[in-house]
């Protein structure tokens, strides 16, 4: 294998397989970035065998060429050296050169590097996938759905399923949820399908967080790929695979009051700044929780004690008020996770009693929700 | 004690006196910030016992009123909620009022906090300094000075004197010296002293790098009092405390070879990328081990061989090269840092043999120098 290619092209090339890539793996070799040189360019695979990240660099864009392949082949180079050399070569082109023990030759300038390779034919294969079904997002839409959900979901292991995010395909629609049993994010939105079937999978939570920090900020669609066991994103040059977590995903849906008998419309980052300032005395004591209570004339309190530091109180004026009187106590962490992922400048959240979860939803967007359940203080 | 104040001004004040405050001290009190209310405005103290900050709030400033003082007083309120409330607060004016039960009541704009306070009483006093002797250098200069020389002190307490840095005034001269034993760092700078009286003291590392992270960069002077057991660096509206290091510091005038065997003067930049890539490949092994060697044609080759990785090799360009043929061995990190430390563009590296400690100094300057001692390998 020898090839001539553009260092910016192959680090940032690099840099997306190496989010797959683990350095405590039971595998040795998928401590290694899998580079193949071929007719159509350079490419490159980097794996932790939940997640695999596939990276394509053509040989020309737009007239201006990127990779001059001199001879095919491939190789495995220790992920962490080859990143690190390739970030901080000297000069912009950076020739590559398998010599017959595997030992690499990196050259750029006057520099030369040669590293220890593995086999590439020892590397594990990417799972194979049948693209039949395939569904199309833009891809800042499937990076909102995401960032909107994934944060609820649960890190104890204690149940596995609830670490991932519930993916519900059916009408066009896609509906993500994700809950750790003390708070809900619920975000759906039309797709485009190319076919009639549904899907019920849950991708694992660590997986997405991976794939949003891949993905560029354009509209591009991004395909998506469900099989029985696997979930495979196709942006532009890059694949990203993921395991599905097994099981079934608990039905969501009764836990959402359809009711309420207080509703309160809140300026967003108001809101936000004040439980933000009451959570900092609450933080020491017991587990970070707020009091949230209506008072009068229209207006709501925010506050916290820990007899220990002090108190913090603060009222905060709403847009409008309606229903019964209501003291009510939450996470000051679950509550600012929750208006950090919703859009729109006003949020109205629908309560139920003291008692009861509670929705939190910008005003005049039914497509996402937050549900919290409240802590029994009063 | 109740006084309005400038949000701003308060929260600039208070992160520089916490620079002193550390949670864990034996002494609980000194968790805790002192304020103190009085005639010209607002004191703020903070300290672990090694190092005190003292930072003041003047009334006003060119005409705007920064404090309004309702009612003298003081006291001592726990530093990290303190600069949390602060950093957070709604709207740019604060009111504090300290109650009878010596409770604090923070209060911006709705938002109002009542914070547990401690007597002031029982704070600790700050060392008493006469003031007799004196001397000034401009900001910018004495954060250069210890910039250039701080990093090279020991972090090992084997032998507590070495990680202080070694201050020396003499003839209107400053000399402050670092060393760890395995490298050592030098710089010299003139400065106003208003007597002729000489001293030789060792600052302790970590006071140094407290105090640059205060300092603006200005080129006011920043005057300087030494005692027997402590320093005082008086700057606008702040005084930096810190006790001295007991003990004699080595005489380190011998370890600097005033000869040498082989110049080379090489572009800064280029070297330091150089050894840069060539650590890549060594921290693996042995204790990031570069080696430099002297080659035909007036150029020098930077080489690393980790067996198990690969290895590296780069020739780089020198703008002379004088004296004997040389391969010698040194650790990337304390080059790396040498070179870091130094300013110019070009820079001067002479050699005593490979098995003698060298020196580095930029190009035309002898105000500064780095020494390093190598590593046997050849």
């Amino acid at each position: 294998m020898k090839f001539i290619i553009q260092r910016d092209y192959l680090l940032q090339s690099v840099q997306d397989v190496m989010k797959a890539v683990t350095s405590r793996t039971t595998i040795p070799i998928l401590t290694g970035i899998k580079i193949v040189a071929h007719e159509e360019g350079v490419t490159l695979t980097g794996s932790d065998s939940d997640i695999s990240i596939e990276s394509f660099i053509q040989k020309e864009l737009e007239g201006d060429e990127i990779v001059e392949i001199k001879q095919r082949g491939s190789i495995v180079l220790q992920a962490r050296f080859f990143s690190e050399i390739i970030k901080k070569l000297p000069t912009d082109i950076v020739e590559i050169e398998v010599q017959p023990n595997l030992q690499t030759v990196i050259r750029s300038g006057k520099s030369e590097f040669k590293l220890n390779g593995l086999d590439a034919e020892e590397y594990p294969h990417l799972p194979q996938i049948l693209e039949e079904h395939i569904f199309k997002i833009p891809t800042n839409l499937l990076k909102g759905l995401i960032r909107q959900t994934v944060f609820s979901v649960s890190t104890s292991e204690t149940r596995p399923i609830l670490t991932g995010v519930n993916w519900k395909v059916e009408n066009n629609e896609l509906i993500c949820i994700a809950t750790d049993s003390h708070r809900l994010a619920l975000r759906k939105a039309e797709i485009e399908a190319g076919n009639t079937e549904s899907y019920n999978v849950v991708i694992p939570g660590k997986s997405l967080n991976e794939l949003i920090k891949i993905l560029d900020d354009s509209s591009d669609l991004v395909d998506i790929v469900i099989t029985e066991n696997q979930v495979l994103f196709k942006a532009k040059h890059l694949l990203f695979f993921s395991r599905l977590l097994e099981g079934n995903y608990p039905d969501t849906g009764r836990l959402i009051p359809n009711e309420s008998k207080t509703e309160v419309v809140v300026v967003t980052k108001q809101f936000l700044n004040a439980i933000d300032r009451a959570s900092l005395l609450a933080k020491e004591g017991r587990n970070n929780v707020v009091k949230l209570a209506t008072i009068d004339g229209g207006a709501i309190e925010i506050s916290s004690i820990t007899p220990e530091i002090g108190t913090v109180v603060e009222e905060i004026p709403s847009q409008s008020i309606a229903g019964e009187e209501l003291k009510i106590s939450f996470s000051a962490k679950y509550m600012m996770d929750a208006l950090k992922a919703l859009e729109g400048s006003e949020i109205q959240i629908s309560f139920t009693g003291a008692m009861r979860p509670f929705v939190i939803r910008p005003l005049h967007d039914d497509s996402i929700l937050q549900l919290i359940l409240p802590v029994r203080t009063y």
